[in-house]
This record gives structure tokens, C-alpha cells and sequence, in this order.
């Protein structure tokens, strides 16, 4: 049985449009139009719903203006809250790599919020005489002014669960380095054997790394917050009551809960990225330090015979099809790879962001995929590392104090006390003979053995700048 | 009710796999470990049937070495053929971005093997006395041999459809010129005026980028065609019968109908990823020509006012909401976003492929997933670009040869008649008064009409090197 | 006659130094072994300045400490002063990319400040017995720990004049927007004619742009405070006093002015590169934003008679050498030139950071490099873009106003007044007719012509927000 | 004195030029006009010397075609022969960063030519009534048709040694493989310990990318071979005899040795940056191997005590001012760093490549001036660590052998004669106990001893597919 289909038109033309779909004919022609990644606005709910909420407070603007009728402000309002809630989410199936820098996406939500708002008021789907997608959901308002609003508060939506993980994969960092502040190992600088450290230290830059982070992601968000809400189709507010930039982003400010503000320049806004760029950088930081981490415990973990032997990261699944019992770090080499992936989407945000023309940058679509993505990949990349990696490591604490213990660079320590040419001395026998320089020192020098026990412990040494790991941690 | 499950065991211990799967414990494992991305190998239906094909060339190699017997091998190789057929497509749920260098995929694929080959020959699933998933389907191999083998052959079948919608586009862009092979317009180096064109010259053009292309896709095959089937683990052949890389080799070029051969150097074939980095320069290459039309479309079709207004790219969908009758080139748009994914796709590839080490790049996954999303991504944008936007294209033939005929740059073809200095004179009056060089020559030398109109007709100062555009049509 | 030499010795053995060098045997080994750029690290004199004043600092402390004996921190703290004057600037001959995380440099430094000072102190060079580079200059110090410090220094004391030329083209554009704040043209989104605005607003757009830059870079700064003196080699602060830390950072906040602070986590501080990726970020969106600035210019200019022909950027030199007449934007293409080398310094930056290892990352000198050079060309890049296009540029004022008068998109403030279908209907006909809005508005509707020529003046529409350019300018 | 000036006029005014220089008012102006990167072309001297080639097949092929007459064509072969030659070096001061599509070399080019060639003929420099550097050296020629073509030229000269330095690097490698063809080591995956190779095997792979490597610079030669000479302005060849395409492309085939051929569609090639990105990826993916290369060395030298230890890169200066005795890879870290600046370069040429714009791309010069500084930079640090590193490389022959007899996974060549389960339990009490598989074997299976010595020699396991490591040396 064929699907009843309703007749649209548009500038264009008409066009049949599934009955049953809320959305209209500007949202069926982009289906038609787009057909390159296969991936729908849908899968990025948190622009779904930021967008709802941007026509809310619109909503409430014009009505407060007297711009549209109070009724229809309401069934709009209504409707707008059912998607905020993540109703109708199969109802939004444009490619995220649209053309047209996102007016398709803004109709979809316009033609949405429209019909649902019909049906709420007790209207057919389609009805338009009674609330109109442009003239009334959209008014006072264009694409080109609302979606950037939608998308970065959806960013500021999706940072959320990045900075909560972020903090989890830390705490996880600073729990390891707290049951390890009292091992000692060595220190490796360009991968050659330098001097002591404990492996609560080791751990502990990691945990820093991650604070890090956290705090340049809370640092990100109050440059999402500048919007141009009522700038319309190019900064000048055309078609905009001169009252409404101010009022929709005062009701935007009161129902999202956040400080949002309408920006100095309403036509440098219009094509101004920097917002998009310092949330790719954010994210890429955080990817490098995430990689970081992941590829030193490739390396601590490397062996178990022939390499650093450091430690052991959790076994996961059998590493070889051949060689039996082999086990590899395969949860710190996913994480690598979703690094290499944000890698990928910090050039692709460039590139958009770079390719601005006059009074639009029409690449905001391909901006906002590739940073939701990037974030909300970033988001299980850490969850992962954590859950499946960071919790179950165990450290080889007999390795780490036999390299400590036995490190001929130790010897440095004696420099002060004995000359810098004996302390080589020293350090050279140590190397070729195995012996440890405090065996060496005592039969060599005649500093009390008390003393060269206290200059050559390498838990001393490791901790001469007083750092026992635990100070920042509630720092 | 409970879902009815099988128990499993590896070296880690034991786990329940859903006993309605074909997969067993190596892929459950890793299903639970890599949380990422949320996209599932079937997603790249080209690298399940490579690798299906792959193994089943290994079975063929084994059986006729007499290394798996042979009522084995016949239910494996019909197990194989099933996948590659399609069937059994969504029993290969492992995340695209998983570590363990694609151990998890080829287990996946080892079991799924097995289980089918077991019902094929009367035996129930996860009876892996009989066809054992490492054993048997894997004989003679490891994933570090047949996963790069699978996925230069899933390229390769990934390559031709692009190779496909390159050549339709080119053809397109053909056929556009050549309705437009007599109608001039004013070519533009730097965006200033410059000299006269035909349109066919122009569109031409970009039929020779997509010409380029084709060229390059096909140069890269062979680069995917150098495998190293019985290297296993390193490189060395550990655990291979030393005739296996010949006899794989061999069949695997057979069944596939590629010339496939062994690397010279398996060691060194290991960890050389010059065949991916080849493919993703060549798509990129193909991303910049795509770019490049794209871009010039735009700029040609800009305005219609206050523009270029050479020609029109067909209107898809209306272009604003709130400015009547605007219409935007949304599908050109939609191609640069194309673009810029496929850039980031290249620099996640070249991420990937510098950091193996020692005897391993550990991070293939990554690199087949970047690519063929990438190279899907082009087919599609292709075939978008062609039928939403190149085969609609109109031509302001009038705008064009108003353009021509009054260019003051064509005084420049005066240089040799009446020297430069008086065709300057020319060119700025023409310039000033907007009146055609072809009128004030006629008065202000004494050139005769006929030689006047010979060298300034514009049709003739574009074909000078004899472009009539139809040339290398099949060339 | 040969040059005469002394000879010197280190770890590794004995070499020959010209004797009229301030430099020693590891500035003499470093310059036989990295022979790759022929860059001298004195191509960047904000680095040799800034080494210097760490040294400097570091030296202060020492003596204040005791650590050192007066009388040489006082020859050393004037062979500081001396190179951060500017002299023996061609001191520093080793090649900015090399290898050993800074070491050479550092060495280089010491070396050359301890000839100096043993000159001052009556010595002759290479009488390290009285000052030497090690024990004396590098007292308390590592490279691991100075290097970086020197580093973040310099890059404090580039931005400087690069946040100066970026104020002053912001001013220039502010110039230029005043000059033309009453002069209407044509705004365009997507390449295509959409509603008026004034050049005032589009210029002001750009001087927004390099106001936005100025508070990046002011707010960048301060993450290069964050330093790591007497963390020593691996962030332990081995080898150096335990008060060492904060005298030196105190030493060096009042030498330099700059409120510096040692880091919290002196392990993490060691490889975390977040200071060099934020600079690395705000200079590459500082170019976005000139590439912006510079392809709308070429797109303003483009024509002049076959183009957009809004503006005129000024001729600076013949433009073609067969074209008479013919003059290209030369300077915009010349920024965007600057800015893809900056693109390049972004992946360069964000190689090296991302591939620090263990306790250190080996590759602070290519980071800094391509840092100071990318900051140094912006710097220059500004210079001319002002000095050489934006002052010159001219508007084509009556261009523009055709553009505004006639635009059909007008049309679309009429919608509240006559109806969107009406409106249509009189823009098409404006759009066919090539006849005024207000024209065929007059004759079409009942309106009074004065609520029509206020309805649809140009200069009204563009600035419904308020915007006369003027008010941001000393916000 | 002041020094002495003529005054030289051009489209937009006069200008004073010194006179003792070749160069003229172009050149003159482009010097003022371009102040941003500080290089002068003169830098290139492969771009300078090629692009006097070009001049001299242009000046035949205008003799010989009867368009310039043959006396001038004399002088002006006579000049270019001397650039070619390695002369007025100095005479090319322009920014390597231009605007203009490389418009000022041209011009600089033309009128070093002219002035020189004047002086040849007997006139005195700025005589341009005699040979005029417009209407003369460059008759028949346009920038957009020579500069490429000089680019082109000049990549293939810088390629040559860049190759050559390549294949010493690939020898270096061989050599010091095939002095360890009999050593066994360890092969390690994910960095876990795998089966045994010997080093030779390790070298090889180094020498078998090199040998690839130039394979692919060979390869990418012939596509910089398709000219565009005669194309002139924008490809249709206005303002050029018909005859000069061929005629200009012969002589320089015949002068350079190359051969060089007419590019197919001339409009096309006017915008196709396809050699440049080709070129780049090669290079790019030579760093690639660079890389891999110096990162393995890096984790192969790691220790002495605590890392790896297989082998022992050349000590070439202290490594540290604090760690007596310390040396630190600092050849390899240099080669890295390279390897991140040739990375920053592919990026670069990525979007100038990307950025053209109707009939001409105009961003050659950054792209060549990249390319060009990426290719030199390649080639020395290749010759670098070739000298510097490679060539002093020293084994620990003893640790190798220790690590592959007493390697547990050996035991995976058991699984056919006893069983995987019996192979396991030998490998697990190997990894426990410390003894050597072979040993535990000897007393846990029947299987004779001279079986098991076959069996287990890590030296057999190593060559199974016999890679004795000599073999390709010279295929």
C-alpha cells in the first residue's frame, strides 16, 4: 500500500511529502540533496536539542514583542520542549554534510517544531495558514544567526561529559600514583637512563595533564557564549525588530541557564571561527596529552623480557594468533588512534573555518560534525582508558628499585662532595661492574656510610623538591 | 527469556558468547574492550569480503600443502565464499578504531569461519575440536600478514567505484563543454580581467582534472598489489610452512583476478605504509581538483547581480528563509565540506603510518577506516556533484561575450601591428568609455576592418592553440 | 696563516676551538654534528636575549644562595647583561634543529658566557678552572629546565611586536571603516547578493578580527609564565639546591618584569607542551583571519570590469607582462602566501609536541623554531598589509550604491508592510527590469513615498543594529 | 657619495634603480613590496639556474621562428648561459614569499637577462631600446606559462641529490646489515617480545625503504616533465607565435636533456598543482621512513641499563651537564625534527596546491620555496645521520643473542610436534624460570636433541624464509 503522501511547495516548486513525517518540504529536498556521508543530524542529539531550545527563547522573544500571537508562541514552545526532551528524534535526517551553511538544518527544526506545533494546537500536519515554519517559528530570525547559536551551545552540551571523563581519567591517575608514591624507578630523559623517580610521579604528570585540560575546557566555554542572535542574514539585523537581539538572547540566557551574550560586531561575528578553532585546539591538546600517556605506558609496559618492564597495563584479549601467552596493550593503542582521528578533525575544522567568503562562512555544518564527533569520541576514548587500562595497572615495583638502586647515574648526587671526576669514577665502575655506586662509594671514598646511605637513596632523591604526588591532589 | 549462550576460553579465561552468533570469545572480548567509536566493521563491507577472500585463499594453500586436511578446508572455503557473497554481514560488530593491530578483526573472522564452516559440515557452533578458529581457518598466518592483505584488497575494491564516478564526472563536465565549445567569456588570472576563453574551454578543464584523476587511482592499484602472505608474525615465517607464501600468493591471485605478489622484503614489508599513504595523497589529490571546480562554480555563479554571473548552477532548494527567491549553490558547498573531511582523513592516515615501531605499525585500523570512509565519502560527493549540479549548470552565453567583446586586455593582440604603446592608448580609452577596442581601433588606426575583426574576434583569440575542447574527448 | 686554536675536552675527548671564539667544545662538537638547516640560532636573538637572562637570573641566585662565589656570579651577571644588550650575537652558530632537547644551545650559552666573564674577570678564554660553563654558568640548572624557560621568554618577548602590528592594522581598518561608514553596497552570503550594508561595516568587520587577535595574544601570555627552574633534569630538582626553585624564579620575575612562576607539578611541567600548541593556535587563528581579510580584498577587487569591482586595492607594480595595464592584488596574495606557512608551522608544532617520550621531550628546538619564525612572519606580514594595501585602498563608492539601490533582495523589508507573495512579485520584476524596489514599489502599492524611501534606503537598512562602525573603536 | 641610479619607468610610474645592478624597476618595486619572509630567491639556486634555461629555450625558439632577430637572441643566450652557470647570484633579491604568481621572479629574471645580454651586445645597462626585458627576453612568454615550468625544472635538479643522498643512506644500511646478517636478536610487536630476526634483517628493512624511496622520487620525476610553455597568459597562448609551444618545448628538451613534452589540455595545466602535491607526498613519505628509522634507532639504543640496549648509536657529544657519562641520541632527534618541518611543509603545499581560483592558482611560490627548502633539508639531514649515526652504529651482538635464545615464544615452533597446549606450558615455565625453551624442552619431550637444536636455533628461525639479507642488495 502506497505511503499517503501531503503537496508542499516552496520558491522551487511542490513536492509530495510523507504524511506521517513531521518534517516539510524544505527538509524533504535537502534528503534528496545531500547524499554524501549517510550520517543524519539525528546522530548529534545535543545539536537537535540546542537548536529547540534557540527557537524557544526566540519563541518567547516574539511573543514578548508582540511579534506572533501568545497562542501560537505556545503550541511553538510546547513543541520546542518535547524535542529538548528527545522527542522526535528520528525526525531530523539531513546529512550532516549539508550545503546551504545549515539553513536546511534550521528548516528541518523550523518544519518540526511547526507541525508538531499544529498538532498541538489542534491542527492537521501541513497547515500553515495557522503557524508558519519561516513566518512564525523563524521569525525575526535567519539560519544564519540561529544555527551557529544552536551549535555552540550544543558544543557547550557535549564539553560536559568530555571535562567529567577528563576528570575521571585523572582522579584514576592520581589513585595509581598514590599507591605508588613510595616506589622507586628510574627517570628516563631521550629514553636513556637519567635518575630516580618514583612512579607516583610518573603517574602524577599524567593526573596534571588531565587537570589541565579540565581547566582549559571550562576556560573554552565563555567563548561559546557569544551569540548573534537578531543579526539575521548578514550582522545588520534586517527583518528583525530592533528589540528582539536583545530579548531572545536574555530568554535564551534565563532558560539555558547559561550567561550567553550577543556580540559587540554583529557582522565580524557572522564570520568570525575563533570559537570553533579554540575548541578544536582544546581538544587536540587534550588528545596529545592523552597520547602521551598512552604510548609511555606502551613503553613501561614494553617486554616483558626484552624491554622497560616498568609495568604491566590489564590483560585484555590474547595479543597473538601464534605466539601463545603473548598479551598486548591494545586499550592504550585505541587510544592512539582516536588521537590520530582528532588529529584529523583539528585539519578539517581549519580548513572550514579558513574558507569564509565575504559576509558567511557557509562550513559550519562540516565544523560542527567533525567537533561533536572528535569530542564525543575523545569522551569514550578516556571512559575506555580508564575502565579497561588505567584501574588494572599494576606496577613491577622489585624492577623499578633495581633500576633505581643500580642506576650509575646516581652518582651525580656525589658530585658536590667528592668532585665531578671522581663521581665519574665512580659512576663508570658502577656501569661496567653492575655494582651499585653506594657499594662503590663506600669502599672508595671515606664519606660515613650514613651519609652516603641518605645522599644516594633514591626515594630521597626523587622527592628533593618535596613532591609526594599527594599535595595537588585536591588542589 | 535469556538469551541462550556458549562457553568459551582463551588464555585470559572464560566467557559467555551468545550462542545465536558466529562469533566467539576473541571477538566478544573485544566487542566489550573497544567502546570508541560505535561503528562496527561491517560498516566497510569491502574489508569483510577482502578478508573472507583472503582466507579463503590461505585455505586453498593449506589444503593443497596438505597442511589442513582437506574436508576442512572444503567447508571452510564455502564459509568464506558466503561472506564474501555478503551473507553473515552483521556478525562483525568490532569497533573500526580497535587496538591489537587488527588481531580483533581477523579473529572475528577466523571464528565467524569457523562456526559457519562447522554447520556447512554437520557440526554444531563452538566445536572447535573439529575447525578450530586458529588452527585451522588461521593456518600458516597471522593477523600482521593477512589483515594489510585484506585491507589493500578491500582498497582496491573501494577504488573502483570512485575510478567510476571520476570518469562520470569528467564525462559530465565533457558534455558541458561541449555545448559551450563557441560561446567566449573572459578568462581571469588573480581574479582581474584578463584575456577571452571559451566556456568549453573552461569546463574542459576540469574534465582533464577528473581525466588526471582516473590516471592516478589506476597508477596507485598496483602499489596495494605487493602482499606478504606467510610472513606471520615479523616477517620471518615463524610457524609458516616455508612454501605457503608462494602457494597463498598464488591462489589469492587467482581467485581475486589481481596480480598480487609476495614483497621482496617481508621484513621491511611489515611496517612499510608507503601503498596507504599513496592512496590518501591520490584522494586528496582528487579532493583538491573536486575543490577546485567547485570553487570556480561558485565564483562564476555568483552574484546574480552583483557578481560574476557567468552561468548558473541549478537551484536545488530555496536559500533563505528570509530573503525571498535567493537561491545558493548548496551541492558545490557540500563538496568543499567533502574536502576538508578527506584533508583530515589524510592527516590522520600520515599520523597513523609514522608511528609504528620496530616490527609492527600497529595502527592499521585506523588507516583502512580513515581511507575507505574517505574514498565513500569522494564516490558519493562525485556523484552528487554530477547530477545535482554539473549536469543542470546553465551558461549566460550574453554575459560571457559582453565580457569578451569589451575587454580592454584584448588590445594587447594590437602589440605587434601597432605597437605596444599605441595599444595601451587603446585599452585605457576602451577602458574609461566601456566602448569595445574593435571600435576605437577602427577609428584610430588605419588597419583594415577585416584584419581588424580577424584578430580581435574573441572565438579566435581563445582557440589560438587550436582548443575546440573536443580533442581529448577519447584521447 | 692557520687560525690559532686552543684545544678543549669533554667526555668524549679532545677538539680543537678557533681561539678567537667565546664558544667551547660543545658548542664546536654541535656545530659538526647538526648541519641540516643552516639555521643559526642566532637568527633568533629573542631566544639568545632571553637565555641570557635566565642565565642571568639563575646566577643572581646562585650567588644569593652562596652557591657560587660573588666575584664570579658578578662577571658572569655582566657577560649576561652584555649578550642581552645585543652583543656577540654571532656567537650562537649551532643549528636551530637540533638534536638533544636543547643541550647545545644551553651549553653554547654557558660557554660563550664563560669566556666572557673570564674576560671581564681578567681571564683568558678557556680558563674554566676560574669560571666554568658547568659548574659555574650551569650551576643549580639543566637544559631540560632553562632551555624551555628561554623559550617561553622569547616567545613572550615576539608576541610583543606581533600583538603591536596586529593593533595597528586593526587601526587601519577602523581608518579605512570610518572613512566610509555612510557608503553603501551590497552584502553577500555564499557568493550570492543578499541586503545592504556599508563598507564602514564590512572593514570594521576586519578591525574586529585584529582586536579579537590582540586579546588572544594578551591572553596567551600568561600560560607562558609557568616555568620549571630548579626542576633540573627530570623535574626532581636533582643536583640542585632545594631553595634553588624559588630564588631563581623570583630573580627572574624582577629581572624581567614579567610575573613568572615555577610550575605546580615540576614532573609534568617537564614534557607538557600545552604553552607551545596555544601559541602555535593563536597565531594560526590570527591567520585565519588574515586570509579572510586578504581573499575578501581580492574578491572586493576582483574585475574591474568583469568582477565584483566594489573596491581598489593599490597598485604596487605592473601586474603582467604581456596584459598592458593589468594590475593584481599582489600584496593580499602575498599575505595568504605568509599564512600557509603559518598552516605548516601549526602541523610542525603539533608533530613535536605530540612526541615527547618518558621524562622529556627531545623536541623543544624545532617547536621553538617554527614558532619564532611563524610569529616573525606574521609580524612582517602585518606590516606590509597595512603598509602596502589597507591605507591605499579605495571604495568605489557609486559601485556600491548601484549595488544597494537596485538590489531586488530589498524587497524583503516590505514583507510586513505588503505581504511576502506581493513582495516576491516586486522583486522579480526589479530583478527582470533592472528597476529600482522603490520604483516599482511606488506605482505598485498605496504606500506614501516617504514610509517607502524609508522603508527601503539602503544606508537605514544597514544599520537597523545601530552599527556607524565608530562605537567599538576605543571600547 | 651617494651611489649612482637610473631611472627606469614602468605601467605605474618611475623609479630609481642602482645602477651598478642587473635588475630593474620591476624587480625594484617587488623589493619594496615584499618584506615578509627575508629569503630571497637567490636561496634557490636550482630555481634561479633553471629558470635561465627556460629563458634560453624560449631565446632559440624566438630566433629561430624569425621573432626576435638573432643578434639580440645571442646576447641574451649568452646571459642566460652565464646565470645557468652559477654567475649574478646575487642579482635575485625578491621575497621568496611574493604575490604576483611569481611575476617578479619573471621580471627580475627578464631583466637580469637584458641588462647582462646589453652589456654583452656592447650597450650600457637600462639601454632597453636595444633588448627590452618585456618585449625581448620574455617575447612569446608569459609568468604563468615559464615560472611552472621553472619550478619544475628546479624540483627535478634538488630531487637528484635528494635521491642520491637516499641511496647512500639505503648502502649505509646494507653495509651494516650484512655485518650482522648472523646476529640474532629479538623481534618485538606492539613493543611485546615476539620471535627472533637477526639485526641484519632490521638494517635491511632500513635500506629496502631507502631503496623504495628512490624508486618513488625516480617515478615522481616524470611527472614535473609536462610543460606549459607558449601557453601565456591564461593557456589559450595569446600574444604567441602558434609555432612557439612546439618550437620553445623542443629547445629545452634538447638543452636540458629532459623530456620535457607540451601538457595536453593547456587550460588545464595552467591550474593543475597535481606535480607539486605528488612531489610533496614522496618526500613526505620518505620522512615517513626517516622516522621510522631514527624513532627504532632511539628505542634500540634505550638503556644502557634500563631499556633495550640492543645496540649503541655513535656518541658524538655530552648529552647532559648534569649526568656525567650521559650521551643521548641527538643524531636521531635531529632527523626527527626534519621529519616534523617536512610534515609542516605538506601541509603548507597542501593548501596553496588548494587554493587557485579560475584560470591560474596563484600561490606557486610558496609552494616551490616550500618544496624547494623541504627537499634540501631531506637531503642533509639524510647525509647526516648517514655520517653522523648510521655508519657508526655498534651492536651488542651478546645481548640480541640472549634475548632470542632465552625468548619463551620461541616455543610456538613446537606447536606441531607437541602439541599447542605442551608448547604453552614450556613457554610459561621459560618466562617464570628464566631457562632457555630449548633447555626445558630437552627435558620435558622425547624429541631428540639435534631436533630440537634445528628446531629452536634462533639463527633458522630467523631466515625460515631466507632472508640472509644479501640477497637484494643489488636487484
Amino acid at each position: 500500500m502506497a505511503r499517503a503522501m501531503r503537496v508542499e511547495h516552496d520558491c522551487i516548486g511542490t513536492l509530495d511529502v510523507p504524511d506521517d513525517v513531521y518534517w516539510g518540504i524544505h527538509t524533504q529536498r535537502a534528503i534528496g540533496n545531500f547524499t554524501v556521508s549517510g550520517i543524519a543530524d539525528s546522530t548529534h542529539p545535543q545539536l537537535i536539542r540546542a537548536y529547540a531550545t534557540v527557537k524557544r527563547a526566540c519563541a518567547e522573544a516574539n511573543a514578548e514583542l508582540g511579534l506572533i500571537d501568545r497562542a501560537k508562541a505556545r503550541a511553538i514552545i510546547a513543541a520546542c520542549l518535547e524535542i529538548e526532551s528527545g522527542a522526535l528524534a528520528d525526525q531530523f535526517p539531513v546529512d550532516v554534510l549539508q550545503g546551504g551553511a545549515g539553513t536546511s538544518t534550521n528548516m528541518n527544526m523550523n518544519e518540526v517544531i511547526a507541525n508538531r506545533a499544529l498538532e498541538i494546537a489542534g491542527h492537521r500536519r501541513g497547515d500553515y495558514a495557522f503557524i508558519h515554519p519561516n513566518d512564525d517559528v523563524n521569525h525575526s530570525q535567519s539560519t544564519n544567526d540561529t544555527y551557529p547559536a544552536a551549535c555552540k551551545l550544543a558544543l557547550i552540551d557535549a564539553i560536559g561529559p568530555l571535562a567529567e571523563q577528563t576528570r575521571a581519567l585523572g582522579r584514576a591517575f592520581h589513585d595509581l600514583a598514590d599507591r605508588h608514591a613510595d616506589d622507586v624507578t628510574i627517570g628516563r630523559t631521550q629514553l636513556q637512563d637519567a635518575v630516580p623517580m618514583t612512579y607516583g610521579q610518573e603517574f602524577h604528570a599524567f593526573a596534571s595533564f588531565m587537570k589541565a585540560d579540565c581547566m582549559a575546557l571550562e576556560h573554552v566555554v565563555p567563548q561559546l557564549m557569544s551569540l548573534n542572535l537578531g543579526a539575521t542574514a548578514i550582522g545588520t539585523g534586517i527583518c528583525a525588530d530592533l528589540r528582539f537581539r536583545k530579548a531572545a538572547t536574555e530568554h535564551l540566557a534565563r532558560i539555558s541557564g547559561l550567561p550567553v551574550t550577543a556580540a559587540p560586531d554583529p557582522v565580524a561575528a557572522m564570520t568570525d571561527m575563533s570559537a570553533y578553532i579554540a575548541v578544536s585546539q582544546t581538544v587536540k591538546n587534550l588528545a596529545i596529552h592523552l597520547k602521551k600517556a598512552a604510548d609511555d605506558l606502551r613503553l613501561l609496559n614494553s617486554g616483558p623480557h626484552d624491554g622497560f618492564n616498568d609495568l604491566n597495563v590489564p590483560a585484555r584479549q590474547a595479543g597473538s594468533s601464534i605466539m601463545p601467552g603473548k598479551v598486548n596493550p591494545v586499550i592504550p593503542e585505541c587510544v592512539d588512534q582516536c588521537c590520530f582521528m582528532v588529529f584529523g578533525m583539528d585539519t578539517t575544522v581549519t580548513w572550514a573555518a579558513s574558507e569564509g567568503q565575504l559576509q558567511l562562512n557557509a562550513f559550519d555544518p562540516v565544523m560542527i560534525h567533525a567537533l561533536l564527533d572528535g569530542i564525543d569520541l575523545m569522551t569514550r576514548a578516556l571512559a575506555m582508558f580508564r575502565e579497561r587500562c588505567v584501574e588494572g595497572i599494576t606496577v613491577n615495583v622489585e624492577v623499578g628499585r633495581r633500576y633505581a638502586q643500580y642506576s650509575p647515574s646516581i652518582a651525580a648526587t656525589l658530585n658536590d662532595e667528592i668532585g665531578y671526576e671522581h663521581a665519574v669514577d665512580i659512576a663508570k665502575e658502577a656501569s661496567v661492574t653492575g655494582r651499585s655506586v653506594r657499594d662503590i662509594a663506600g669502599e672508595r671514598t671515606d664519606l660515613p656510610a650514613s651519609e652516603l646511605d641518605a645522599l644516594l637513596d633514591p626515594i630521597t632523591l626523587a622527592r628533593r623538591l618535596g613532591q609526594t604526588c599527594r599535595e595537588h591532589r585536591d588542589a
